[in-house]
């Protein structure tokens, strides 16, 4: 009978371990449910990555659908509860635009548990990551709990509705230390994601920040650019637009992104995307001096490089 | 027996004249079958257009390639068969790339038989409708039946492989009669397309290069230079492509389009360009002022403004 009832209590007590085993957090926080936060809710509900995950915004409308979407199981609107909403928990994912990420570390530090680790998705990191560092960890004496990081994926679309559990396939994330980041908490961010399915890459917040504003930043400022100028053009020679074909579209689409997330996005990378635009005014400006010149093999050979470009995504 | 004889014979009459109702043209030839040439052959012989479509080109392997793909009946790559190929034609497509329109133009002139209306589909119209029409109707005093046409469409991959019956689906073909146009071989161009499924529009052949300079030519030029820009960066800063998401992307699939037919559509049409460039740089000027400056709600004005032109296409 003893080895009967060992037998029954040992069953009793591997299921909630196997449980415990998949389920690798108990409360996740995402505050900001849009396009980003709201997939990585989905994403990591489909996996079964928490037991419950918290959404929290400014609209209960939008958090109801996130709600109805599966990207949360509950949510929370009133910023004055959120000691309660983020008591104990594991992680807490900062989903919002980069342009308010600093005034909700304000709120969310003081309301911290012990041992909660944060982590962000915002385009930009550098000073921000530091910024936060400061705001979650204020004393230099210990490690910081909170981890940057940015999962690259995105569309021109935002909010819940254009949210997908798919959005992450095939993405990486960069995460970015510091020195002063607790090992563990950066584990943690790192199984998360990884636990999503979503490879991961660590650099400093400034090596991602120069990288970002070459691939990301720069590209979006140039289709904002393209389409304003051909605008102007229209306004001068009448209905410009009703013409265009397959590249303008592309640029068309990549310009309607959210102006308010990259003004904020360009606002705090402008030193790197500076750099970077005077890197393309210089080939803007070979690519002229070949035109004027009547230089048609060299622009040739320009346009040959940058056809190669694209074997590295085949 | 008299009236049976007459109706037999109005039946037999009727049924021919019921084809040629339906078939517009006996014999248009092709010459160049790739990408768009390829498609036009395909969308026609779907549509019946025409008893015998004839595609000519310099191989042998790639025009088989478009027969099998059922883009042309039969094909000729022997120019010196060119005056046999094309006699008694309705109606010959030109669809090299620009660069090669004007070589072609000299064999063809002296091979066309009496009425052959001549067409092509070349992205730039300006100065080589004009030069174009000079070699197929040198008699200044008489209608010239040689009608410039762009139907709008394409993509980044060329040749037969890429073409499809469907490229043109919902696109719209630009004819650009002179005042040396015959009207009658401007109608047939108008029927050919309008048979397809294309809207046609008409104007004049400058006016044309000025509206795709800005929604056509300076996006490709633009992506080419922002994908260039990238990779000399890259060569400094390590393995930047492999971080990149969306936006840059879209900018490598249309910097991977050819080269070789961007370098003569670019030089063809280089003085509306190097005009649209100089109005980009003012607008990309305007922007790094904006950044330098700190002025996040201008950005967001400039950036506000282009999502708006998506509407267009919504």
């Amino acid at each position: 009978m003893r080895s009967d009832a060992k037998f029954s209590k040992a069953t009793v007590r591997r299921a909630p371990a196997r449980i415990s085993k998949e389920r690798l957090f108990r409360k996740i926080v995402i505050i900001g449910v849009g396009l980003i936060g709201g997939s990585v809710g989905m994403a990591a509900r489909k996996k079964r990555l928490a037991d419950t995950i918290i959404g929290v915004g400014p609209r209960a409308d939008e958090l109801k659908r996130a709600v109805a979407r599966k990207a949360i199981d509950r949510f929370e609107t009133d910023l004055r509860k959120l000691e309660k909403t983020v008591h104990n928990a594991d992680l807490v994912i900062l989903a919002t635009p980069v342009g308010q990420l600093e005034a909700v570390a304000r709120e969310l530090a003081p309301c911290l548990s012990e041992g909660t680790v944060v982590t962000d998705v915002g385009s930009v990191k550098g000073y921000l990551v530091r910024h936060l560092e400061e705001y979650f960890s204020p004393d230099p004496s210990l490690r910081s709990l909170f981890v940057g990081g940015h999962p690259i994926a995105g569309r021109e679309k935002s909010g819940i509705e254009a949210a997908s559990a798919n959005l992450f396939t095939g993405a990486l994330c960069i995460l970015t230390p510091t020195d002063r980041t607790s090992p563990e908490a950066f584990k943690k961010v790192q199984r998360f994601w990884e636990a999503i399915g979503i490879k991961t890459v660590s650099m400093e917040p400034e090596a991602h920040d120069r990288i970002l504003a070459v691939v990301s930043h720069l590209p979006h400022l140039v289709a904002y650019a393209l389409v304003d100028t051909a605008l102007e053009l229209q306004s001068k020679s009448g209905d410009l637009l009703s013409y265009s074909a397959g590249g303008f579209r592309d640029f068309t689409r990549v310009a309607s992104s959210s102006p308010e997330m990259w003004r904020d996005i360009c606002m705090a990378n402008r030193e790197n995307l500076l750099a970077v635009i005077e890197a393309y005014e210089k080939t803007l400006d070979r690519f002229k001096r070949l035109l004027v010149e009547g230089h048609a093999e060299g622009l040739r050979r320009e346009f040959e490089r940058a056809k190669t470009a694209r074997r590295k995504f085949n």
